[in-house]
């Protein structure tokens, strides 16, 4: 709690993108955000004044980090769980509490745990030899117990030999169905410690090597039963798990109904659209939630909002400054976010949102106008 | 232009809530903001991290901070000319150019130039005696020439003992015919460089005590062919004069018609609303502007959006983290955006903003929300 605006400091384990749009949130409400970063260059450091330099692995970096922070958060999911564990047996407030995080940092867990309460998910197995996977059955994904994101961590697996390296990598590793999809879709709840929920429309996720690409929201043309379901299942994992914050849920769409993916406990790209898109953006509706505020609106205040992440390009073409400005110049309505990174191929540097009423004509938009920033002409 | 993210440096001198405010498009746009702060406590300061500590009014400082800047602008219109022109004379690329932002701090300049242009005013003169005040016609307004802001600088005269001390200030003046107002309009225009223009709708601003207390956009049941006429007076203005980014130009509504009050060449209280109300805030429009970016939609998002400034209550009563909790669990759909700034009674500390269909009932939760984060319960 701040002496002079009597406002209060939360804390926000991480400083990327995520911690970034956190700080614009955080400014609005008169808070201050104090980051925790690797390095000064990352994307909230350098925006954040309150920025501590330290490793999250690290309990006395953050025990440091957390004096004078009213509460703790993240903006990923890497914080181990001894350290957490530590920091709340010292009386830190941290939101989520370890307890629940837990199902966002293991799969094994998370798995293990969804089927516990029933909920649809693809079948799946732990596996350590390539007699597991073989057992399991072909073609499946091997994915990685714990430290995967974008992609990273997941392996498609047609036969024995790929699964070969990746068993001998040594990670912990669980064996998933590979699910005929229809499309992909995200639920986002925010969650308080007092057990105020609230749910955002169900969006539709794009892809591109294990890259979201596009979100559209709310999904469209969904049967009104699946989003109620994407609903009911978001609120479930909320209040089953305890978590407090934002909790994305992806979920794959299949003919023979819906199927959990991933958890996230934090913005997550698939809410990126809430900036322009809903009455409450998710960095503060978080904000709010970690802080047992009452929740926002989570309403949707256009028809259609898409939005487009922005990759870094191949080196050279035009600066970035150069190609944002033809972009602005090409679509007057865009509405960019820059994360201040440094431009290397394929790393996620921005995202770009369109609101309407034509979903089609905005993924057109929004597509061309992260190509734009990406590519430059 | 920093190195690694290959996007620009804006400088603006002051570090209020303009610059608050500014700081958070800024991130948007992966720019960096650097503020000139008198002081480390000051709105921006405590969030921006590219904060300078210096006086505004000394070229020395002003040089030092224009360093590595790709363009210089302000939150507020008190940098002497001296001081600017010499910065100019240096190669420094300031906009609004000291020439433009003269109409901007000198009340004397700015009727005359509006004469010259034809455009509606209040009959007004120049003053420096009590015979001039009582020749001009009592009862009147008399205006500092520069300085004023917030309804200081300005006096209602009655009768000729309601000049004295302010003539005996030695402060130059101009008296001003108060004019019979219906209400007070504002109209923004952004401008850039290249001669862009791109006017927001007309607003309806409302006054309470010499300050902005509530802003209507658009002006309720305004006639089409008045708002075209404030339009045309908007961007009259701006082209004329030369302005570079944000123009606000305050206006009465009259039965006579529309007359200038004042000028702001700066994000403005009465643009507060395009954060969630316009496609393109008033603060990410003036730093396109003053880069000579394109510029972007002023298109409304909603039917009505109202903003309402929450001023520092008495001391005492509960703190502000609690009214705030307060509002919110009162009106989810409420904007709450606050400066950081000490509570001090009648100081703007923050504003909340509402958007929806119907205009009154707008104004009822705007005033609501302000008022709970006024006083508390």
């Amino acid at each position: 709690m701040d002496a002079a605006t009597q406002l209060p400091t939360v804390g926000m384990i991480g400083a990327g993108q995520l911690a970034r749009m956190t700080h614009q949130a955080a400014i609005a409400l008169g808070q201050t955000l104090k980051v925790l970063a690797g390095d000064p260059a990352e994307s909230a450091a350098v925006v954040s004044p309150a920025t501590v330099l330290g490793d999250y692995r690290d309990v006395e970096d953050l025990r440091g980090f957390a004096k004078g922070c009213t509460v703790v958060t993240f903006d990923h999911e890497h914080v181990p769980q001894e350290a957490l564990r530590a920091l709340t047996a010292e009386g830190v407030d941290v939101q989520p509490r370890p307890e629940a995080l837990l199902y966002a940092q293991d799969k094994h867990a998370m798995r293990t745990r969804m089927a516990e309460l029933g909920l649809p998910q693809p079948r799946w197995a732990p596996v350590d030899s390539i007699s597991d996977v073989e057992a399991f059955g072909l073609p499946c994904v091997l994915k990685a117990a714990t430290g995967g994101y974008d992609g990273k961590g997941v392996w498609m697996i047609e036969a024995p030999s790929d699964a070969q390296a990746v068993l001998a990598s040594g990670i912990r590793l669980i064996a998933e169905e590979r699910m005929p999809l229809q499309r992909e879709l995200a639920i986002q709840v925010a969650r308080s410690p007092r057990g105020e929920t609230a749910a955002y429309p169900v969006v539709e996720t794009v892809q591109t090597g294990g890259i979201c690409t596009e979100v559209i929201a709310p999904a469209p043309h969904l049967d009104p039963a699946v989003a109620a379901q994407a609903k009911e299942i978001g609120e479930t994992v909320a209040r089953e798990l305890g978590v407090v914050g934002m909790l994305a849920v992806e979920l794959f769409q299949t003919s023979r109904g819906l199927f959990i993916n991933e958890l996230a406990m934090r913005a997550h790209n698939s809410g990126h659209w809430t900036i322009e898109g809903a009455e409450t953006s998710q960095f503060e509706q978080h904000l709010r939630a970690v802080l047992d505020y009452p929740l926002g609106s989570t309403a949707a205040v256009a028809p259609y909002t898409v939005m487009a992440n922005v990759l870094g390009g191949a080196p050279g073409g035009p600066r970035l400054d150069e190609r944002l400005q033809h972009l602005l110049a090409d679509d007057p309505g865009a509405h960019v976010h820059l994360y201040g990174k440094a431009v290397r191929p394929g790393r996620k540097i921005g995202h770009v949102t369109v609101r309407g009423d034509d979903p089609d004509l905005l993924r057109r938009r929004a597509l061309r106008a992260a190509k734009r920033l990406q590519e430059g002409e």
